[in-house]
């Protein structure tokens, strides 16, 4: 049975949560008051246990939340029972970055394969994983079982690529591209933008008053 | 005389209107409607228009908005009167990626000096700009007249990094660590997290629904 999706700020919560217990477990800790969860992420302790009885998770003792268990437990609800793979499009500066930051960060979330249209890295291994041509993309989603795209590709392409994209079976996009991805509209492929200059230029109004 | 900032998601918007704009602007358009702008980014024109109106503009025409006008309206919200400058702490493959990225993006935005422990690299130019000493953190700071820093170093070092930001001249931190930055509370900088995995488990939790 389907449960209903959870909102989308305890989702992100919840992975914030999961990173956090796993730098304390690695730590050596083995409990964690919701006081000391909230303070790390800048929130108070109502909202941490309101996320936690959101997914059912209710095993506060004396000594604080069982990191393991609570872990196991964030685990249960955001990953999938099986790895999803993740291909990204455009393996320049940033896609190459990413490639090698995500490496071995989460068991069922793996970046696989990776396109591009540069003909000097097409057939090569780049950041760990092949490189293949972008003008392959469908066949090499359903070879790799791509779910999702880390979209990192020059502006002057999104659009040509979006129409590919729409086509495919992808289900998720991450959109670093710095500009919006419109042509998905209603395409039922779930996007996030995510853009550096958008929230530097947020910092840079907020520290300015 | 100092005005009451905006609302966080409405700068964000803004921020996001204007790259927008921009690629209009330089594909020739003078015109918008707010419509337009309104489905590019997946939000409703009454938002677009109430987003306008609350930093005071107002000049839509029959032809829709000028272009032009408005990116200079945003602009004079945003932007500071001076450039900012920004330094990136951790040049390893994001901080590379993210200088690379970044240059001749923005007039009133430019990461002008990084900072890195690594001899290889200090005394160096990466990615155009010079890098150097983390050890010098605070005279770097002053010489480059830097308000922002992006964070890009390894978790291990964090604490430490957290402990001479906090003791610096520093306005505000783009944390791109994965690793929330604890230590900064109380201090009157801005933080913004921002940290590619738990984008990619929204996504991954939402597409598997």
């Amino acid at each position: 049975m389907k449960k209903r999706p959870l909102p989308e700020r305890t989702i992100e919560r919840l992975s914030e949560y999961r990173r956090t217990l796993l730098g304390y477990l690695a730590g050596g800790d083995t409990h964690l008051y919701s006081h000391t969860l909230a303070s790390t992420h800048g929130i108070t302790a109502v909202q941490v246990r309101r996320d936690l009885m959101l997914i059912g998770f209710s095993s506060d003792t004396k000594k604080g939340y069982n990191i393991e268990e609570l872990i196991t437990f964030i685990s249960n609800i955001l990953d999938s029972e099986t790895p999803q793979n993740v291909g990204v499009i455009g393996m320049g500066n940033l896609g190459r970055a990413i490639t090698s930051y995500f490496k071995n960060k989460r068991d069922k979330l793996r970046i696989v394969v990776s396109l591009d249209n540069n003909p000097e890295k097409v057939g090569a291994t780049i950041a760990g994983v092949p490189c293949r041509d972008i003008n392959e993309l469908s066949e090499v989603i359903k070879q790799y079982n791509i779910s999702m795209i880390l979209l990192t590709a020059p502006t002057n392409v999104i659009s040509e690529l979006t129409t590919q994209i729409k086509g495919s079976s992808i289900k998720g996009v991450v959109n670093l591209s710095g500009i919006p991805l419109t042509g998905l509209d209603g395409s039922g492929i779930w996007v996030e933008d995510y853009d550096i200059i958008t929230i530097l230029e947020k910092v840079s109004y907020f520290t300015q008053k």
